[in-house]
């Protein structure tokens, strides 16, 4: 295979950017700016989020079975940068960031424009990331979008011309 | 859960255009247009793709174990649309699109912009749509972006102010 081929097609795939959130609620919560995601069904409506294995956020999001995907919007380019550090709470705040616990009792950031609730339906574990498939319990716009609702998302490419996460 | 709600959030995901396709030279070839789609590892490199259960495309990949996500390009509309109704190949051309067999053995739009083909590692099948989880063999790109990769790529706004797969 091509290297330079395998990067560039599959970095043709355009990507949002969400922080997510889980909280076992034992001190442990973990929170981090992910971009793998795709829906993949509508009734039950699931979604798949490519998790890090290695990560503090892969542990609670596996130990809970319980997730949320916060949406960013095209201005909180900060909020992402914040959220690839590894996640703490302090006074009160996720990472600097005013929260709230959801219905599923994971943390939803009040700033997102809006959040989906998941339920851990299976965690795949076949590579660097782990393939975790949530079903959508819960859903909230807190920043209902002017136009069209994937105009209003911050993209990868809104991070930096030379950012990418894929390839 | 708000409906309203959930179908906006899980809208704000962006999406590329792409044609799947398969074949499992019997007589049956499976292609349609996808859009849910997202890397899911760097090692090995797996993609996962939402694909209609109840679909010929689903039947073929399922059977055959191997697939090809063709990236469409900004100005390839039309192709999409072609794609949208179940797969023929007439006259050498599948669905009126010339192509070629990949390296493994399943077909390559010729004037998509870039492919990659893909070994399925697992279907996961628990809503209206399947998870297939591919391993990336093979990458091809035919018109090397300008620009970005994901700048280059036909997305799902593009195909019209109304028009969503996802909610």
């Amino acid at each position: 295979m091509d290297a330079d081929a395998k990067k560039t097609a599959l970095r043709m795939i355009p990507y949002g950017i969400y922080v997510l959130t889980a909280d076992d609620h034992k001190g442990n919560v973990g929170a981090a700016t992910v971009n793998w995601v795709t829906q993949a069904s509508f009734a039950p409506p699931l979604v798949v989020v490519g998790v890090k294995a290695d990560s503090g956020a892969h542990t609670v999001v596996k130990g809970t079975g319980k997730f949320s995907l916060n949406m960013l919007g095209k201005d909180q380019k900060g909020i992402a940068f914040g959220f690839f550090k590894p996640a703490k709470v302090e006074d009160g705040k996720l990472s600097g960031q005013a929260f709230h616990a959801g219905a599923n009792g994971t943390p939803i950031l009040d700033d997102a424009i809006a959040a989906v609730e998941c339920t851990v339906k299976q965690v795949v574990e076949m590579g660097d990331h782990s393939i975790v498939i949530g079903e959508v319990t819960d859903a909230y716009v807190m920043k209902p979008p002017a136009g069209r609702p994937d105009a209003a998302i911050l993209e990868m490419k809104d991070l930096g011309d030379t950012v990418y996460y894929g390839g």
